[in-house]
């Protein structure tokens, strides 16, 4: 393994710069206190997973549109560079199903599924995402993932699944179904061809659907009464798809399923660690794969830092999102130069990794170790196995992404979410899952700057002979008629600023007697420069309608703004009040 | 023309629903008080506005990659229809320099320019336009423009009117130039082929850049010292462009340049009115077409609008934008039925009809009936007019329209906003106008969303005895060890959630004794669905960390949201305050 060079290295110059090279190598932190008994843990993490992973990582090549030793390859570097980097001591590294789908739908377009041409644009795909992933580390832009919102994350997710379960209906049915982005017209094609499918393989395909589901949700129950420990019953639960892959592939090599019924197996995969591969570059290519780059970086970091925090937070530890955006973007590089594709954190892998009792980064070290041997020894083994196997893994694995409890939550919480929600999830399943996200980013946005384009603006008046002044509308107070005071709850910008002018000029056009518009700015966070030139325009329009605007309680930053832009200079200095009430009294209001 | 008809079906059924009939009719407001004195102005207006348009309709077809007698189709119906549909009278409708580069960037992509085809997907385009515009004025969705910021649209006109000055130097170079999207490329190419350029086209070019300039800026000031009227010079100045074209004319069919210099000229254009064109329905290219309908709906509604409005407002008037968008949607289907292509309210032209007199929506129907006359019996004169000079007329009408003045005071006032300027600015002449303003659009979101995803959140402590509590950092305040109370500045939604989150939890390991940390909502206008998972999260992190949360001055609306999610009764009702003041004392602090 590669741990004991930098090892070495970062010990000799530990006293000099330690802090600076904790920073950028994370690993240093729990390597020099570690403690034995960590190992035990580490050990038993790095086993469970890889029992997981090996299975998973075929399955989700398969996804991929890749050959299955792809998904292995990318599940022994990206580990230890990840092991290396991450401030996350139990994330589980490695292809996931939602990046896989990602992948196939970009290259899908770009090359024959299968073909070497397809394996060349994965590698430059991962390239791509890890730069991109590095460069937001080095920038410190990890804050930009934010801006994906929970309910367009929600709807993705849930969409992606469906979208991904449905893509291996082919497998299961044993049928070959052209290529769509929509999930509706893959079932239509699906239902109408039901009849052609291969019964051996379907049942294969659900017998193993069935089989899985038993591992997942009831073996461990029936265990634990059986009172085993569960330090015996994790590893056994999880189990399930690998021995799913034992029972199917005796299966169909006892019986010579793929020679006499036309059983897909994933066939003989090459033996010995993975090549060193070299990412051609090719400016058009990159151009066509960067769009999907950017999408994967975000919805990748989402996946993988949600899951970390999560993790973290229950052991007290943190983690730091820049440097996991560069230990992600490393880990992707390695990938594309080992015969890998896009990896990232998985959600389930890393529960598993954590409840496991993974310690430290050793734990996925030993994982990475452990599937070099598959790859070096075991490869032949899995010759027989079949598809339908491989699929069920990926249908059970997603099984658990579809969540419909969030958009109740949403719906009941509020309307616009909902409608964030929904457009999200639908976009998905009818365009498909790139289209789709960038659909819902887009509707988020929208909906909040419309919901923010109609801020909040109240008439205020006088509570009573007290110096605070409130809504006409929600108290008794006491106003003026040459006189209206308008208070904004909101910052003023590009969406709501033209609002807030018509709003303003049908309070006057109601009011034929008033002689004084007084705004107060105690909401008003700041005011961009659309808002300054309405403001300028609203002075002016008021102006001519005989109306004179003034000030009240600006925030210092949005003052000095004003003063600089010379606004304050032309509505007239002694028109700006420090409080309303002064403004009232100085208007012969109170 | 088409005026008398529905005049009379009004005037019919006016004791009726007139009220409601007003709304969507515009024009019997002003036509059942007609004065005879306002004639004078509309027909005044008619024919300067007609003399000005006659040129520039041909130059702006060349532009926009059309035959000159789309240009002239496109400046009658769609007129009329404004001016029975317009809630501005004075706004002057027809083909405009932006719109017509959208076009050829559009349908260049899909046509070879010159073609049959290219006229017909310019009918479609003008049809997708209207229906656009027509959907929007009925959803009342005309709020929508005003997510275009000022510092964009001020980027983009800039930056297109440099894309369409530069677009027209092949004629006036007398070259070909191939078609880029990058004004630099096309530059670097302009220069190195000078030397191949037409000596006698050149010439022609730049001595009509040079007679239009002194029309447009010198000869006003000259002909006032002769003391001619302001009602004669008006019309002589702006009369430039035709003088030119009937000096152009006559110098090359005099001369014969066509035949012996190889001076490109304008050609047979066909005698008489719009043949009635129906655009052909593809949904393949309807497609291809509909971003860029949803681009010029914008654009065009804006230039529309802004000049539209200004106006009014200097006569008292009103104008009202969905009606605007049902009235400019209706001339752009005209257009489309009638050989045209797409027409939005001219910004100069608009100002000259109201500052010739203009008092009605007559006067455009004047306009429509003159130039209709103009396709009908003056067609042939236009052969001999060289291309050249159609092009001079192009650059110096859009030499207006580079406004190096803004972006400085952009820059003055807020950097993010210049940011925004400048990122359109480039982004239109590097990658072309439709995808540079999709970037502006992009660029400005993205910086408002990174500016208000770090709100102001200060740490308050109460002032003297008083019940008012301020910033520790700005006022002289009591605190106490075990609670910490946070004032946050801004409502909290997906793109400041992480960052409130963060602040909060290191505000808390700072101060390893605080036992309560106080949140206190006075400036919180919503909270969304992202918002308050965090807020849920956060409770638990706090509560882990042994630290209870409260909160404080949670405003009405957003508690109601809050107690409908469950998130109140999980922090417990007796957490909650009405006041700053109230929560300190039962806190023990005060």
């Amino acid at each position: 393994m590669a741990t004991p060079k930098p090892l070495k290295d970062a010990g000799a110059s530990a006293p000099a710069s330690m802090a600076g090279l904790k920073r950028y190598l994370p690993f240093l932190d729990w390597l020099f206190h570690y403690r034995r008994q960590d190992l035990v843990g580490d050990v038993m993490a790095g086993i469970i997973v890889t029992i997981m992973l090996v299975p998973q990582s075929m399955a989700y090549a398969l996804l991929a549109g890749l050959p299955p030793q792809v998904g292995l390859y990318a599940s022994i570097v990206p580990l230890i560079i990840y092991g290396l980097l991450g401030t996350s001591r139990t994330l589980a590294v490695g292809p996931v199903a939602i990046m896989s789908l990602l992948t196939a739908a970009a290259i899908g377009q770009l090359a024959e599924t299968g073909s070497p041409d397809y394996v060349t644009l994965a590698l430059i795909l991962a390239l791509l995402l890890g730069g991109l992933q590095i460069l937001m580390g080095l920038f410190r832009v990890g804050f930009l993932v934010n801006f994906l919102s929970h309910p367009v994350l929600s709807g993705f997710t849930s969409a992606a699944a469906i979208v991904i379960g449905t893509s291996q209906l082919k497998h299961i049915m044993g049928i070959s179904i052209p290529s769509t982005e929509s999930v509706f017209e893959l079932l239509r094609y699906a239902f109408e061809h039901a009849a052609e499918s291969n019964v051996l393989v379907l049942g294969i395909g659900l017998g193993s659907v069935a089989i899985l589901f038993y591992f997942k949700d009831a073996l461990g129950g029936q265990l634990k009464r059986l009172g085993l420990a569960d330090a015996l019953i994790v590893p056994i639960t999880r189990g399930g798809p690998l021995v799913l892959v034992i029972l199917g592939t005796v299966l169909v090599w006892g019986l010579q399923l793929d020679q006499i019924a036309g059983v897909k197996v994933v066939g003989s995969i090459p033996a010995g660690l993975p090549p060193l591969t070299v990412p051609t570059f090719d400016w058009a290519r990159w151009q066509a794969l960067f769009p999907t780059a950017i999408t994967l970086a975000f919805v990748g970091f989402m996946e993988s830092i949600s899951v970390a925090k999560s993790l973290a937070s229950k052991r007290r530890q943190k983690v730091d999102a820049d440097q996991e955006l560069l230990a992600l973007g490393a880990a992707n590089v390695g990938a594309a130069f080992t015969g890998g594709y896009p990896v990232t954190g998985g959600f389930s892998r890393s529960v598993v990794n954590f409840t496991a009792g993974a310690n430290t980064g050793l734990a996925s070290m030993i994982t990475a170790g452990l599937i070099a041997l598959t790859v070096i020894f075991l490869t032949p083994i899995f010759y027989f196995l079949p598809q339908a196997v491989l699929a069920a893994i990926v249908i059970v694995a997603v099984s658990t992404l579809v969540d419909l409890k969030t958009p109740r939550h949403v719906w009941h919480y509020n309307k616009a979410d909902a409608a964030a929600w929904l457009i999200t999830f639908v976009a998905v399943l009818a365009v498909g899952v790139e289209t789709g996200i960038i659909v819902g980013v887009i509707a988020t946005v929208v909906l909040y700057l419309w919901r923010t384009s109609r801020p909040h603006i109240a008439i205020v008046g006088q509570v009573g002979t007290t110096e605070t002044y409130r809504n006409v509308l929600r108290h008794e107070v006491k106003t003026c008629p040459h006189v209206v005071a308008v208070r904004v709850d909101a910052s003023l910008y590009f969406a709501n600023t033209k609002y807030l002018e018509d709003t303003l000029l049908r309070v006057i056009a109601e009011r034929p007697d008033v002689k004084h518009l007084l705004l107060i700015g105690s909401a008003i966070n700041f005011i961009d420069f659309s808002a300054l030139e309405t403001l300028e325009s609203l002075r002016q329009e008021l102006r001519d309608a005989g109306v004179q605007l003034h000030l009240a309680e600006i925030k210092g930053p949005v003052m000095d703004r004003l003063k600089t832009s010379g606004f304050i200079e032309r509505i007239g200095l002694n028109r700006v009040y420090l409080s309303t009430h002064e403004a009232m009294k100085s208007l012969a209001c109170v």
